[in-house]
């Protein structure tokens, strides 16, 4: 049996970019058993570490070890430096970009850049950045598809949890009336840990310290980061074409510690929920704190824990729940999303 | 473009079976458009309102409107009658069975012949008789797959809801460590009712009113159905050979109201859960009564609801739920891999 080779681009090379770095070292021989095929890396590019092309395979396990060791990439016996992350993914003859920058909510770049140039260029392309899908998802893949390329984001919303796959892979047919659940782990945990007594920034820094919430939280806090969740789910799963700034949106901010233990006590939790809903014909969205009863689902969704409820025509109401997700879940969807691709 | 043409025999003709043939017919244009394809029905075979097969697509809506009225299908025009279902399937000319007959948990027949003979005769089947996988799952796996045919049965466990599909097109690569769920509706409707202060009598006639419990309980009461479903799961998404007399097994019949009252006023729930664990080389299976603690994802699961949790290597643990399914998921289930197969 022929073993088939495809070469991949890592745009990004952070915390998510590097575990998926090591699943891929560490699963070579699974995928090349399962898939007949070998998974090479052509170029990296990163914030702090140079950005580095090659036109051969990369010692992936010796960039891990250089980036470890604050070295740069051009350490690499055999690569070639470019400027910046746009070159790399333009001078890169890698079949496969791979996005992992971090959010920009404001204007979703530079990722959005990268994936324009990656499709321009005739590379597939799998993100973990949910910004491009909530800022720009009918322009991105229209792109994808007149180019016959696949554009995959498994990982923008509840980690390597199959949400997009689900729906398209596993309910054919199904159109879905609303979407409900718990999609942001930093206010989860801070609100779990605040109706057990804790205060506000007690929580936060303990998310923090545990690596859940960024240094800056205001995202998490405030709702942005559901919101932008909300509108890549609305756009890609309902048809809709809505950006982030179009739905409503309330943070955790003034909440009390008080009213928080005041539900617990009573039976209730007070939680940050996302709300999708198809409404006539138009989708709206919606993001702020609710009473949630003990009868409900989300009543059991606890610390980093995410879930979203589906109600549909044909399937009635399923649920996804993913149980305190870790780096390498994230890490698990772009894989997945690789090998669907494979 | 052109229409494809795919035709289908049904053999069962019960609840599931009608179920399906009205999604098909409700359904046909949304199909047609979709997916470039004619579903066709050629032979149909009944209990108690005979067995026919056809050169032709059959009308439908007429074969259901026959046997709610009582008569036998072969009045319907341009049908030949035949014996019975093993002569449909021999003698009928369609690509897929989709077999719907009732549940046999002595030796899984007739359904376990009927995909033999289908298999023989190079038709694709979809199932959603957990039988044949349960005692047969290998051999019948081994028929499909050397001849070149699919072999589906998403809606043997938690009706339409995506188990097999679910791990199959979106968790690839992934090891499953364990399964834990509550996956029979009857059992958990009544001890739903009985926390709530019915006794288990009234509870099993209200469950049997609502048409979810079957005129003989036994099978779900003793656990028999939740074991059968678990040997489906542990040889279907673990690898292993379980039959169901190897599960270890123990029903609801014995539980006193008192206790779940008790229980639940405590702040738990009493529940007969299911689950399955590979322990070294093994994989070992258990069905009986547990008490669920209120932060656990199974204290929500009342009523008919169901749900899974998969502890996986790479994914972490995820679960999916279905809330209060009817008759509709699980003719969805069946419908879907019929699309998946197209």
């Amino acid at each position: 049996m022929s073993i088939r080779q495809i070469s991949i681009a890592l745009i990004g090379f952070g915390n998510t970019g590097r575990r998926l770095a090591e699943l891929l070292v560490e699963r070579a021989g699974a995928i090349e058993e399962r898939y007949k095929t070998r998974i090479v890396c052509t170029a990296i590019a990163t914030a702090h570490h140079g950005s580095i092309v090659s036109g051969a395979a990369l010692d992936l396990s010796l960039a891990l070890d250089l980036v470890r060791h604050g070295k740069p990439l051009m350490s690499l016996p055999g690569v070639e430096q470019v400027k910046d992350s746009f070159e790399a993914i333009s001078r890169s003859s890698a079949e496969v970009v791979i996005e992992t920058t971090p959010l920009n909510v404001d204007n979703a770049e530079p990722a959005l850049t990268h994936i324009r140039r990656a499709l321009e260029t005739g590379k597939h392309v799998i993100t973990a950045n949910k910004g491009p899908l909530a800022f720009a998802a009918r322009e991105i893949q229209a792109l994808a598809a007149s180019n016959n390329l696949y554009l995959r984001y498994e990982s923008t919303v509840m980690d390597g949890a199959p949400l997009f796959n689900l729906v398209n892979r596993t309910l054919p047919l199904i159109e879905i009336k609303s979407m409900r659940g718990i999609i942001n782990s930093t206010t989860n945990f801070i609100l779990t840990r605040m109706e057990q007594g804790s205060s506000f920034d007690e929580a936060l820094s303990e998310a923090q310290r545990r690596g859940i919430a960024e240094a800056d939280p205001g995202h998490d806090i405030d709702g942005w980061d559901a919101a932008v969740k909300a509108a890549v789910l609305a756009n890609s799963l309902m048809g809709a074409d809505l950006k982030p700034g179009m739905i409503s949106r309330e943070g955790i901010r003034h909440l009390e510690r008080e009213s928080l233990i005041e539900a617990y006590h009573s039976g209730k939790r007070l939680r940050l929920v996302t709300t999708i809903e198809r409404i006539g014909d138009r989708v709206e969205a919606r993001v702020g704190p609710e009473e949630i009863e003990a009868g409900d689902l989300l009543y059991v969704i606890d610390a980093f824990s995410n879930a979203l409820i589906f109600e549909t025509d044909l399937m009635g109401t399923i649920a996804i729940v993913e149980q305190n997700p870790e780096l390498t879940q994230t890490a698990y969807g772009l894989l997945s999303d690789l090998l669907s691709i494979l």
